[in-house]
């Protein structure tokens, strides 16, 4: 009797397990944002290949580094760098105190919220607005001036926090390649104590991990009140070119990874790829119009032209979001 | 008889206990090379209060950051930084190539070994040889030439490896730390590049928590050769305010420790201490002219006067080096 019915636990047991097993492995899938596809597996092939021990392309933690830019890779930049429409919020907050601002371009285009004659302003008007509404505090206090803006700011089209602008796959990601052993490093065009304003709590990226555009700064002393002091002059325009640069400068190794989406991370994406050993180097392409927004080689915002001609003729790894992501944002329904 | 046996076996046992205590307690002591006193103490009663969970001053280990001036404080710096005379040893290597330089300062003094000529061109002069000896190639062939370098060079008293030079105590705290959660920079007036080509062999410190000196860089694509190719101007000069610039920039934490040995670290120290919660600032104070050098006050290298002042008046740790440290050097005999 006893026996039987042990035996009869064991079979119940199993039948459960096989039941569960479907569930189960869903469980477990660490990247269920990704549709099964080709994106999905060069990245699950890569980082298989550079885990196994005693294999042909096995990398030494150490040297697992993955770098992501951050506008259109991690979160989306439209209908602009959600940077840039903090700073037009802030010359609006700011502006009772620069009465000039009402004369004077680009700050009246803002004030006036006149896009044509904001956009006449080019890259030239967009680094005046950075400089005028990043420099002149503390860091300390810039940070919490981000914060405040990003606690209280709704994106113009699906009404949620910036914050939750992220890309759910892209999450996904960042944590798969941490549990096995990779850092993984933000290096991005953005400026970047605001990128710090949220990295960690958002994308699990500590500060020292973050790479951006840099202002110059300087240690202020006043009566044994110490802060530093952020000042209106870009010292490091992290875009393009200078992106391998602030790597080296900053990591001091080359990356086995790298991910971005627009022109503006293509010499980031070679310079990873130059490396011996294995490597990786992912664009995201944005041709979701629906979920998110579709655009490439002529937009404004996050341009992919050259980037995208060489990924298709050396074999990069292009994210179609429309056909690879089965969820864009985390706030949709599953 | 059995019983008998088992108790006999017993009492052996704990007698052997007994007798193995103290060299137990020995093998398990982390700072071997730190004698009791009041340093030791102070590093180790703060440690203990950052790391006990739940206790008042519990620091979380993603905060825990310290910071290691390098010259002077993990490694020695007479009778010169160990950068300058590597940087010496350049102009003469490479002099055949420069035959300009038997006439022009500061490197005909470099050449013709004119220690007073060369004194006489003070800071500007060294800067001069290391922007001529530190640039005008890739940054990978830079580290391959101070590792060629730091693997045949001998330092002239010692004869050792430079590499060797450093302080036993220092490489026991850094481990120490880091069994505690802690992540350890190295923040130094040296370049960059010329660290990171031993800090993680040398001090188990990756490159990427190596701050210090940096030269201006550019990206380079020479039909399809990558590069980044290291120029002759310095960009940031990692000393005095230079150094809580520096940590802002790239850590983007204050961190809760620092350890240095010369005024060139007091602005770091002070930044340190200045952030709420438990901070250390410790400074490594040259006392022991018999197996290290003596000098602080008056010295060229590694001055330390206004930062031994401020140390002594607000209770900051100072390691006497002829007290605290029961070996300086790897290499000397236990």
């Amino acid at each position: 009797m006893r026996h039987t019915q042990g035996r009869t636990s064991l079979l119940r047991g199993l039948l459960y397990l096989l039941l569960m097993l479907p569930l189960l492995a869903q469980a477990a899938d660490p990247l269920p944002a990704w549709r099964e596809g080709p994106a999905r597996t060069a990245i699950v092939e890569f980082v298989e290949t550079v885990t196994k021990d005693g294999g042909p392309g096995y990398v030494a933690p150490a040297q697992r580094i993955a770098v992501f830019d951050n506008d259109g890779t991690l979160w989306s930049e439209q209908p602009m760098y959600f940077e840039v429409l903090f700073a037009m919020d802030e010359v609006k907050r700011l502006a009772p105190e620069h009465p000039q601002w009402r004369s004077q371009q680009p700050f009246k285009a803002v004030l006036e919220n006149d896009h044509q004659a904001l956009a006449k302003q080019g890259m030239d008007g967009l680094l005046k607005i950075i400089a005028a509404t990043h420099s002149g505090m503390s860091s300390e206090d810039f940070i919490a001036r981000s914060r405040n803006w990003l606690a209280s700011a709704r994106h113009p089209r699906s009404g949620k926090p910036y914050t939750e602008m992220v890309f759910q796959p892209m999450l996904e990601l960042l944590a798969y390649l941490r549990a096995h052993g990779f850092k993984t490093y933000i290096v991005s065009g953005g400026e970047v104590a605001f990128m710090r304003a949220f990295a960690e709590e958002v994308y699990g990226i500590p500060p020292e991990q973050v790479i951006g555009t840099t202002l110059g700064a300087t240690f202020q002393d006043q009566q044994g009140r110490l802060s530093i002091q952020r000042q209106g002059k870009i010292q490091h325009n992290d875009d393009g070119p200078g992106k391998p640069v602030s790597i080296d400068a900053i990591i001091g190794r080359r990356p086995i990874l790298a991910f971005g989406n627009s022109d503006g991370d293509l010499q980031m994406l070679q310079w990873t790829k130059a490396g011996q050993g294995p490597r990786f180097a992912g664009l995201v392409h944005h041709t979701d119009g629906h979920r998110e927004w579709a655009y490439d080689r002529k937009s404004n915002v996050g341009r992919l032209d050259k980037a995208l001609d060489q990924a298709q003729a050396k074999g990069w790894t292009v994210v179609d979001m429309a056909q690879a992501w089965r969820r864009v944002y985390p706030f949709e329904a599953q």
